[in-house]
This record gives structure tokens, C-alpha cells and sequence, in this order.
């Protein structure tokens, strides 16, 4: 029953695009879902593709273009007429038909829009594209249910079934009043499990969540995540009743927000997947490295400045990428569960607590590991206050890398500055540097030079 | 509107619990979502979070108690008699159910089963409790909305008004045959739509996505995110309907998958939270740590070999943090958009033209970073073979860390074993090792030693 795409079935629709063989094509198509017939046309050249689009009818075209992947859409766009494209724009819900409008280059844009013709469709999209796209504003669509306090409900089910057959799915019903502010809500399941003759304002919940057009996405993706919402109504400061958004919309959010942190703990500064070109993944690869060398020369600098001892302790220089690699990794780890805890919300109490914590857990870690490094040392014949003086610099590295990876986030957080930029390759670099600076400084007071 | 758990609000709690006060605290509370006040009751001491749960009624304390931070669950179910806990069980739906019971001790489980009233509930939730936790049946809920095929529109009506008070939210209705075998769907939408002396078979609709029990949570989550839908019947082998999963369900799946890839990636081999004990911590951390300082021992072996140069070029030592900082991070850069790929199915395409592309990349990023380091060695008056050897045999670093970074999650993937174990400490510190050993073997071919 699920999707395989499998290289026969792509071969069989490229056949059949080749010989034009439009019946075909259109009955082998129809068997399935557009999620998967995307995933198909993701598959094809540019100019198959298109030719399939042009041959399907717009309802199923334009949810296919929804779910192709990003570049191929935009390419495919190219290859569509305004007016083409507005029709297909027609058949989308408006927070879809919003999206596909703005990442049409600028000139289009209007030309598209100028080519709709449903005039209602045409307004809310226009309203739609003024919100920020990072906004509760830009991910809502004006597609909803909505009904009048005094409405009975044996009215009310009469008119929402005109209302409904708009709104792909019907998640709430929200309640307003004569000044259209959102009151309350309803669920489908409320309205039919009620006697016909009451009253809306008789039976509906005057305890809804909502939340503010100029919210920003990942903030309404927690409310609704907290709340267990599959749709959220978006108001104005008056209360009035702008859209709603669904969970299906927050589900990308989550998914992006995820991805992008992940890419930055592993120090990619842009959007970036595996089959981007190489132009695209060295513009987001090469400016953590060029930063990560400027680190490395950095401990060039620190190393030279020791040059005198390189003939009396030669074993120092053998450890400063053990250092180097202690500090880095103690540092992300640090980080990455405080930029984790900062955005779910749990990191909590003081931070004179949180500093005797991370000092008490990196001391055990950093103990254990002394312990391994003078083993070492002993095992291999080092001379003990050596190994004694690598131990225990290591030691105090490790406890500066995880306050290092446990504040730097932290204060970031409260300058405003997205946390997630402080992990990976920002803490590594830096924690490389100041990890063999203080490992010269301390094995030098213990050894003595 | 939006819920702020402010320090004020907790102490009044606090002071009306001390106080015993407890009808201005119900009244209090009464104001409050349930997962608020699962955010206030993560602030208090056992004591006051017990006092409360036990205050409020079932209905809202069984909710609480879902919503609570898992560490503090624990504490106050260990607080709370079966009796008690059965019946916060009676009140919660049966995936909710099974959840709570499965994170008791094993000894307290059947008391707590025993204790359930509602013996169709009890049966339910011992069903659910069979099945796997990463499974679709560990995860499904068995409260949903069935009609038979042979039903009117009107009958089903009437018939759903009862079945729909035991379900929190309608998502769709699922149509069986006479042998439970699930056919196909209808909207509650669809239904009001209708007329009311037609047939459900005549109006159902036939194509309806489901999951069998046993498929891994992962994957219904990936099919559900695709189709966007926001509930999914769970079948077994013969297509009979045995229960759905709901999308809140799936949001929880996604964000827990995403936090333990990033901590995968950051070095932390178990879920742990900032607010965690120590010992905790330590646990998650240490091992990644231990096996960063076996590579760094690797590390200092492998210098050892090279200790008679030491007077002759003493500046390749001072960039041996470089080396492994630049293998390091390319690697991990590598292995995220490559594990990122795999998680999304988008890595296509040959392994050759793979290996090609990387090899691509890292020349271009490794030539621009060998320019840098040719450039470094100029200004600070270095000799210029020895620059030369240093640029090149980064550069030929940078080639094979990529390469590594981009096979090796491969390979887990092929082999079936989770990629994302491939990023962090563990591509790092094997291309720590391979990056210095290569640094020295190159950098030796071009001055000679």
C-alpha cells in the first residue's frame, strides 16, 4: 500500500512523455497521490516535467508543484505562462497560493496576481504576501469556518456547509461576534452532538487560543506543540479574526528549525542538502573552515612562542591535539544541551548554580580522564611530573571548555542572538585556542619553564 | 492571553498549598490549561506537586500528569496508591494510558491494570501495551470513529453522536466492512455534507492511507508529514482496523528524533536535559569523551614516530591542532548534509558520481584554505618548502576527511545501523588521527625526511 518509486515506474512515465501518449500517461498517473507524483517529477528533466504539469488538470497540478522539491519548482515556474501559473494558483488554499506567489522574482509577481480571477482569492492572497514570512501572519491562510454568536445551530449547520466546501479540512469553528472579534470556538463534533434549536452562544467555548498576527513562526509552533492544537486562529490587537494555521504548516517549521540547527552545530551557515550544487554547499561550508583555520593559526602563534622548550619537553607538543580535541568536544557537548534546553524552554534556576554544576560535572569528567592520560603516560615510560603536568592542565582545559560551551549560549540567549550559532565550529575554534594556550601556561608552572 | 510562568504565580501556589487552602487554590488553578499547570507543578517540591494532584479532580490531574517533565512523573506516581493511579488511568484516552502504565515499575504494573474499572478501557490499554514502544501500535490510540459501510447517513449520525463522546477529536471517520476490515474514510464534513437517507457506501471514499502495527514510528511519521494527515488507522495483517495515531503523537516523534540526532552529533550518547543529575550527564558524556582522548593518545603516538624532525622543522608540530581541527570539522560537515540526506530520502544518484562531487568540493574549499595558509606562512617569513608542505598536505587532508565524512554514514546506512552515530566524536576523532598521520606521511614526500 505505501509509495515505492521506483526507476521502472519513472522509466514508464518518461516512455510515455516520449511517444506523447496522453491517455496513458494521465490514467497510470491518476492511481496516484501528488505527494508521490511529485516525487516522481523530482525525478524527470526539466522539460518532462513541465510537460506533465501542462497535462494534468490544475487541481492536482497545483498541489504537485506545492510538494516538488524547492529548485525544481522554481524552474518549473519559469517554464509556466502568468496566466498558467495563476491558474494554478486558483486551486491552491491561500497560505499556498501566498507562498508559490512570493518566490516568483519580484516582476512576476504582480503579473500573476493581475491574472486571477477570483477577486476574493486575489485580496486575501495580497494580504497574505504583506506579512513578514517569518510572522503567524505569513504562515496562515484565510480558508476557516466562522460563525456568528447568535446563529441557532440548525442555521449554522445549514450555512457552514456552504463555508466548508472552501476549507480542505475543518479543524474548529470559530465564534464571533457582530464586530467579527474571535469569541470562542466550536468543534464540528460539539455542533452535531448539540439540539438543533439552541443557540451558538449557548453551547460554544469561550476559552480558545489564539495568537497575534505579528507572532513569530517558532513561537506559534510551540504554543500549538504545548497545547496539543491542530489549528490555531491568527487575530489582529483587536481581537479580530484574521486565518488560522494548521499543524500540517507547523510540522515544517519544526522540521526546518531542526535542520537548521543541526546544519549549524556542524558548522553549515546556509540551507544546504546533499544534492545542492557545488557552488551552493562550498558558499555554506567554507567561511566555518576559513574560521576554523584562522583558530588553527592562532595556535601556531601560541606554539611558536613556546619554540624554547620544543629540545627540554618535546611530549607537550606531541598533546596539543588531544588538547585541542578535549577542549572542542567538552565545549559542543556543553553547548548542545544548553541550546537544547533554551529551546524547550528548561533551563532554569540560577546561574551561579548552573556554573557550580558544570564545574562539578566537568571536574568528574576531567578527573576520569587525567586519570587515563597519566596511565598512559606511565605505560609508555613518560616522566611522571611531565605526565603529571599534562594531566592536570588537561584538567583545568576541560573545565574552562565547558564553561565556555555552557555561558556562551547562554549569554547569547539573552542579547537576543540566536544560541544556536554557539555551537560546533564557534565553540570548537575558540575552545582550541584558549585550551592550548592555558595547557602551555599551566604545564609550564608545574614543570617550570 | 499567552500563558508567562512567572515566579509570583508559583509562590502563591506554594503559599496556598502550605496554608491547605484548598479552595482558593482549585479556584486558582481552575483558570489554568492543564499543561500550565503541568509547568507550575515542575517548579515545586514533590510534596506541594503531590498535594496538588491529589486536590484537583481525575479528569484534569490524569492530563497534568501526562504533561509533566518525565523525571518528576516518576516522583509522583511513586507517590500515589494504584487506586490512585488507576483511576487517573481511567480518565486518560488508551494510548495516554498505556504510556503512563509502561513507565512503572514492572511489579506495579498489573496492581495498577487490576485496579482499572472500565473493563473495556482495561482490555485496551493491555492490547497496547504489547506492542512495541517504537512501533505503530505503541504509539496508536485505540479511541476512534468507526461506521459500517451498510449504514445510512442519518443512522451514522445518530450512532457517531455516541462513539464521538469518547473521542477528544474527531479527525475521520473510518468505514469498516462486516469483518472490521477497514475500506475506506469519510470526513465528519463529508457526512454533514450529505444527505441524510443516502448510504455510506455510496458516499465514502475509497482511498484511504493506513499503516501496518508493526511499521517503526520513524516511517509513520515521514508518510504522515508527506500526506499531511493529521490522524492515520492503524491495520493489522488482514487490513483489520485496530487504531489510530494522531498527529500531536507524531509531533512528539519528530522533535524527540531531532533532539537525538543533535545530540548524536554533539557527543551525548543518551537523552539527557540541562536539568539533569550529574551522575546523568556524566553518563551521556564521558564515553564520547574517553573515546576523544584515545584518539588524541593516537595522536600523540604517531607525533612520537616523528620526534627526530623536531629540530630540523619544528613548525609542522605547531600545526598539528590546525590539521585536526580542518579534518575535524570538514568531516563533520560532511557527514551532517549526508546524514541530513538520508533522514530526508533525498540522497540519490550514484556512489560514484558522489565520490566525484565531494572530491569536487573539498579540493575547491581545501585549495582556497591552502592559499590562506601558503599566504600566513609568507607574512610571518616562513620557509617557503615548508609552507608548501603544510598547504599541500592539508589540502590532501581536507580531501580525505570528506571523503570519510561522506562514506562512512553511508555505509552504516547500507548496513543498517543509525548514520547519525557517524557525525560528531566519532567522524572527528578518526579524522583527527588520519588527518595528522597523512599531515606528517605528505609533509615528509615534499622536504624530505
Amino acid at each position: 500500500m505505501q509509495f515505492q518509486l521506483t526507476d521502472m515506474l519513472v522509466e514508464q512515465v518518461k516512455h510515455f512523455v516520449l511517444n506523447q501518449d496522453d491517455k496513458a500517461l494521465k490514467n497510470l498517473l491518476s492511481e496516484y497521490h501528488y505527494a508521490d507524483i511529485a516525487e516522481i517529477l523530482d525525478e524527470l528533466n526539466l522539460d518532462d516535467s513541465v510537460y506533465v504539469i501542462k497535462l494534468l488538470d490544475s487541481e492536482t497540478t497545483s498541489d504537485i508543484l506545492m510538494e516538488l522539491d524547492e529548485d525544481n519548482r522554481e524552474k518549473v515556474l519559469k517554464n509556466l505562462s502568468s496566466k498558467e501559473i495563476a491558474e494554478e494558483v486558483e486551486e491552491l488554499d491561500t497560505d499556498d497560493a501566498a507562498d508559490i506567489i512570493a518566490e516568483l522574482p519580484e516582476e512576476r509577481q504582480a503579473e500573476v496576481i493581475s491574472k486571477i480571477e477570483d477577486a476574493e482569492h486575489k485580496a486575501e492572497i495580497e494580504e497574505l504576501l504583506a506579512y513578514d514570512e517569518s510572522s503567524a501572519g505569513g504562515l496562515m491562510a484565510k480558508e476557516l469556518v466562522k460563525v456568528y454568536e447568535t446563529w441557532t445551530v440548525a442555521g449554522c449547520l445549514r450555512r457552514i456547509r456552504g463555508q466548508a466546501r472552501d476549507v480542505t479540512r475543518v479543524h474548529s469553528i470559530y465564534v464571533v461576534d457582530k464586530q467579527e472579534k474571535l469569541i470562542g470556538r466550536l468543534s464540528l463534533k460539539d455542533l452535531i452532538v448539540a439540539k438543533s434549536e439552541q443557540k451558538i452562544s449557548d453551547i460554544y467555548i469561550t476559552n480558545v487560543d489564539f495568537v497575534n498576527v505579528d507572532e513569530d513562526v517558532e513561537e506559534v509552533a510551540k504554543v500549538m506543540a504545548k497545547y496539543d492544537l491542530e489549528a490555531i486562529p491568527v487575530v489582529d490587537e483587536n481581537q479580530t479574526l484574521l486565518g488560522r494555521i494548521t499543524i500540517d504548516d507547523i510540522i515544517d517549521v519544526l522540521r526546518e528549525e531542526a535542520d537548521k540547527d543541526y546544519q549549524l552545530a556542524a558548522g553549515i551557515t546556509q540551507d544546504v542538502e546533499a544534492d545542492d550544487s557545488i557552488l551552493q554547499l562550498t558558499k555554506a561550508r567554507l567561511p566555518w573552515l576559513v574560521l576554523g583555520l584562522f583558530g588553527g593559526l592562532g595556535s601556531v602563534f601560541i606554539m611558536q612562542g613556546y619554540e624554547n622548550i620544543m629540545a627540554t619537553v618535546p611530549s607537550l607538543f606531541f598533546y596539543t591535539p588531544l588538547i585541542a580535541a578535549m577542549a572542542g568536544n567538552v565545549g559542543v557537548q556543553s553547548s548542545a544541551i544548553i541550546v537544547q534546553g533554551l529551546a524547550n524552554n528548561n533551563v532554569k534556576g540560577s546561574l551561579i548554580n548552573r556554573l557550580l554544576k558544570e564545574v562539578g560535572l566537568s571536574l568528574i569528567n576531567g578527573f576520569a580522564l587525567a586519570l587515563l592520560v597519566m596511565l598512559f603516560g606511565y605505560l609508555v615510560g613518560q616522566n611522571t611530573t611531565e605526565s603529571l603536568a599534562i594531566a592536570v592542565s588537561m584538567m583545568s582545559v576541560i573545565v574552562v571548555a565547558a564553561l565556555v560551551g555552557t555561558f556562551v549560549p547562554i549569554i547569547l540567549d539573552k542579547r537576543g542572538i540566536d544560541p544556536a550559532i554557539a555551537t560546533g565550529p564557534f565553540i570548537t575554534t575558540s575552545n582550541d585556542i584558549l585550551g592550548i594556550y592555558l595547557f602551555f601556561v599551566i604545564a609550564g608552572k608545574i614543570i617550570g619553564f
